[in-house]
């Protein structure tokens, strides 16, 4: 790593947090894989986030030219550094599966859904937008550090790795309305298509396709809306 | 208007909308609203944008100065130009009640939402994020005019308005959990704070709290998942 830190780009084995919020949750969630963190003098809370870095032996500098430079133009005091890594979704648990998302805030906002609403992993499959992005991490508002992410090459590489479970499709001509699909009894993976296009036709042939409801008024919703939409449902709704 | 567009500013009586997706859509819902369309020489769609108009007798022309001036940097090749205007919410109907929100993504987003889920109307209490900057409707996807839509100078002042109503504030320590709210007689709104804090802790005298069930792992959720799952919940949930 380069003693100035360069812009972030995609390729880098590390990235970076911006702002104080999401570099305490690197510190709290994931201490190890953070290399350093960095601020700028005008940072007024340097003495308590050394303290909190110190406790888990990482290093804490002013740096005021690598702080401007990752930053950018969105006036960040806090920089942390934190290596790439990828955690395996747990076979026991729900999967929120992103096919060829391309937007790193809607990716961000549903890892801090997931994390909200608990027991949920996530994977993305490629090609997809970066899941390291310092847009990324600041969209999941540090949930990125909580919510166990690996990417795929492909939706069958997903499905290899997980063979045994139950899989939703959520597509405009689902043929089971959200909330009126019966609960499944094992563990399931939710899958969304991308902002453009939604999840192509094959995958009617994946699993139980589910619909949410929709007047005529729209094309599709946001695609962290359906995500939360499916997962809160899935998740919370009472059995009947 | 001036002959050459200019970029948008907060204060102008007329706004855009960026792209032709958006724009088709304030040709459908709003066509009294639309005062020109303009295209780039680029843009492939011309015909059949110009025949759209032009049965809604609304002039149609290509523009390349004012395309590239109002559009920026984002590959626009067509603009919109609507007058502003509002539309009061219907008492009969639920509203979404935003106080004070910061981003216009997620007014945006919320009013997407809204259009799709239906009956919803909306109130934005100020001071809030531009709800007519071209970045607001872009994030609506043109729901913006299909969403009856107001802004109310204090939460007092919408509450004078719509007196007779059940109001449900969506706070972290709200008393009831989501979902397990006795479903409301008559109509009724559910109130979001902003994106930074929420709402002030004045609104637990305002009606009956609401809170989403979350994690320790996160602060909060995104302002426009929060809405979606309010609004879904209370309008598609079955009673019990």
């Amino acid at each position: 790593m380069p003693e100035i830190l360069k812009r972030y780009r995609r390729e880098d084995p590390y990235s970076y947090t911006l702002g104080s919020f999401p570099t305490y949750e690197l510190l709290k969630a994931a201490p190890e894989r953070c290399e350093r963190i960095l601020y700028s003098p005008a940072y007024t809370g340097a003495k308590e986030l050394c303290a909190a870095a110190a406790e888990r032996g990482i290093p804490c500098l002013e740096d005021a030219k690598s702080v401007a430079r990752v930053g950018g133009k969105g006036n960040v005091y806090v920089v942390g550094v934190f290596r790439k890594g990828e955690d395996k979704p747990l076979v026991s648990r729900c999967h929120v599966v992103l096919v060829n998302p391309s937007d790193m805030g809607n990716i961000g906002t549903i890892l801090r859904t997931a994390a909200g609403l608990g027991e949920v992993d996530a994977a993305l499959i490629a090609p997809c937008a970066d899941l390291y992005d310092p847009k990324t991490v600041r969209a999941s508002m540090g949930a990125l550090f909580r919510v166990r992410t690996a990417v795929f090459e492909s939706f069958e590489a997903y499905r290899k790795a997980y063979p045994d479970r139950a899989l939703y499709p959520f597509m405009l001509e689902g043929s089971r309305l959200l909330g009126e699909t019966p609960k499944p009894e094992g563990s399931f993976s939710l899958i969304f298509g991308s902002e453009a296009s939604g999840l192509p036709p094959s995958f009617r042939e994946v699993g139980q396709t589910v619909r949410i409801p929709m007047t005529d008024q729209v094309d599709s919703y946001n695609l962290a809306v359906s995500a939360a939409l499916g997962l809160y449902s899935f998740l919370y709704r009472q059995d009947r």
